[in-house]
């Protein structure tokens, strides 16, 4: 399994200050990816994982950097949303720091977008910083959150208010892993896959919805969707890497979806982030034709995709409801992307054609989201 | 009180890419911090204090922000060492949240080196980054833990083996605080300022000889060696921001000082970090000495002048022992300045010429420090 791999698909991201990486993609990198990891340098790689993707893939994954000469450990996180927190923040820098990882050492993200957040963290804390490689495998965690470098954890009082930008040295997204994802979890990962589309990509929303089948089923189309999501992630980031401008538009249906993940208490039984996305992006997309900056068929066909791939659209098809206009306009001004107090959206002129809208009036928001809940539509 | 003050010193920190920043000295600063702050920009400013400094100046400090047009409030938690943890790290970030602390806002340390350290690492890590001042009011955190955005917290395993690189915008070193400071914390923090002149300012070691009374009685000397201070670290930090070489020489007397700490449960009633470093610093140029790098009347002079100050400088001055040869060595060998298992020391040729000196031999330690115990002197 060490031989040159044509079959890889590989990204990179042109960081300045010797901070660009390469991301791989392809079936098997698991098995393979003591090599890459060793060619870093580094004595010891510590894997960072959670009990449901460690079952599967930890002991993989250590004999391959074992057998390429490094010293591996693991450490072991509960599954869920609840692990990026402070407490497990503390458990997995205490992990680390029992197997001496030192500062010319790796720590290696096996698991999803919590473990690749938390574990990102902890790399970018311990010891003021030691490199980090993503293994992601889900969906989620490929096409978006082990690109670009945003690590965190979430606080009481929101999602992701706590973090540090840190770059990984490498990512290598084995698209084998998705085989053992339940349905739900590739639902909740594609609605970021549609999300590139929508956001400056019209070209790339038309191929999804030719051949979002394919991608569900593990055909080509899946390693060419997560190329496409990557490099076109890979481009933002590069130019915005701190997310002071552009960068934002990544955002697409989060400020609506993180309000809702909060109102759920962060209950993945209830509602997953790409699901709270995937309402989210539907509403934007509403919102914007209400304003008359959008086509209304524009909305219309957003919503009509999602609902096909098995993605929710609407506020009530949150199970167990999602409170009132207040509870989801205080929710959402507790988000990070406030400014001075007033309620930045990304909205949309349509397909591909997303903006940074800042100071969007709150009486509007509120007006949009009364007659949205009050909608017999279901999702 | 917003008249230019000439009898102000300013030491500039040169760094890049928007990074540099001023560090003012003089008397009264604190109630004049307001204009200095607000001309930074952003609209709240969140004092992060302890009880015991916040009781003393929170409410001026809060006063002058609230006079400069700032949006002011206060995080406060308990003194001492032990709120910097996870725990005290959770409850400053969540304090800051719960201010509404936004992007473009800034925290203001108040207070020594923990605040300072706590402090800084919430606001490195809070929403990704926000900026922050430090307004130091001990001589320790005033030529030490305030300049050079080294901040962090302790984690069980060891001192400050979390945390991050974040420069403050502004440094304000307020030397009426110091009024304030019990004749133990004084001595702590001078033990700091001796260690600039033995690391490569021999003429400055001089000066303290002669100079260190006025430091502590609040005459002109001590601006003067706070201003010396700041630049001599200033100057290194420029050099080797994120210590991979020469910075590593502020860390004179700190690996046998850490540990001592470490070993003393960082309880401050037995052991405070300038006594470690004192008692660390006296241990260096001993153990130079024994290994014919320095002349023993050297290693004499720095033990007579600490001493002299009311500093201790053996191993059996720090009350209830700090047990066993092994029981050091195991303390030292978690230090974060440990690279693939060997022992990094700041040794040195005579006062002012400390150097690196990577891979000391364990046996060699652990032969000096079985000798030094066994000595019947005391400090």
């Amino acid at each position: 399994m060490t031989q040159p791999r044509p079959d890889l698909l590989t990204v990179h991201v042109p960081l300045d200050a010797g901070r660009a990486y390469d991301i791989q993609i392809g079936r098997g990198l698991i098995d393979t990816a003591g090599a890459a990891v060793a060619a870093l340098g580094g004595r010891r790689a510590a894997i960072v994982t959670d009990a449901t993707v460690g079952a599967l893939y930890a002991a993989r994954l250590r004999t391959s950097l074992e057998r390429a000469g490094l010293q591996a450990g693991v450490v072991t996180v509960a599954p869920g949303e609840a692990s990026k927190s402070y407490a497990g923040y503390a458990e997995v820098c205490d992990g680390l720091l029992a197997l001496k990882v030192e500062r010319g050492d790796l720590v290696v993200a096996l698991g999803g977008g919590v473990v690749g957040d938390l574990a990102g963290f902890a790399a970018a804390t311990l010891r003021r910083g030691v490199r980090f490689v993503q293994v992601p495998t889900s969906l989620l965690a490929q096409v978006d959150s082990s690109v670009g470098g945003k690590t965190g954890i979430n606080a009481p009082l929101g999602k992701n208010l706590i973090g540090a930008f840190h770059q990984p040295r490498l990512v290598l997204a084995d698209t084998a892993a998705l085989d053992t994802l339940s349905e739900r979890e590739m639902r909740a990962g594609y609605a970021e896959v549609a999300k590139y589309g929508l956001i400056a990509d019209p070209g790339f929303f038309d191929w999804c919805e030719a051949n979002w089948r394919g991608i569900f089923a593990g055909g080509p189309e899946r390693e060419q969707a997560v190329a496409s999501c990557c490099r076109a992630k890979a481009a933002v980031v590069t130019r915005d890497e701190r997310e002071d401008g552009e960068r934002a538009l990544l955002n697409l249906g989060h400020t609506f979806g993180h309000a809702l993940e909060r109102l759920t208490g962060y209950d993945s039984a209830r509602l997953v982030h790409g699901e709270g996305v995937a309402i989210g992006m539907a509403l934007a997309f509403r919102f914007s034709a209400r304003l008359g900056l959008c086509a209304g068929q524009d909305a219309g066909r957003v919503a009509n995709h999602l609902a096909l791939a098995g993605l929710p659209t609407r506020l009530q098809a949150v199970p167990g409801g999602c409170g009132d206009v207040e509870a989801l306009l205080d929710a959402m001004t507790q988000d990070k992307k406030v400014r001075d107090g007033a309620l930045t959206f990304i909205l949309a002129r349509g397909i591909g054609q997303s903006f940074i809208a800042p100071g969007v009036d709150r009486v509007e928001v509120a007006a949009f989201l009364r007659d949205e809940l009050a909608s017999d539509r279901a999702a």
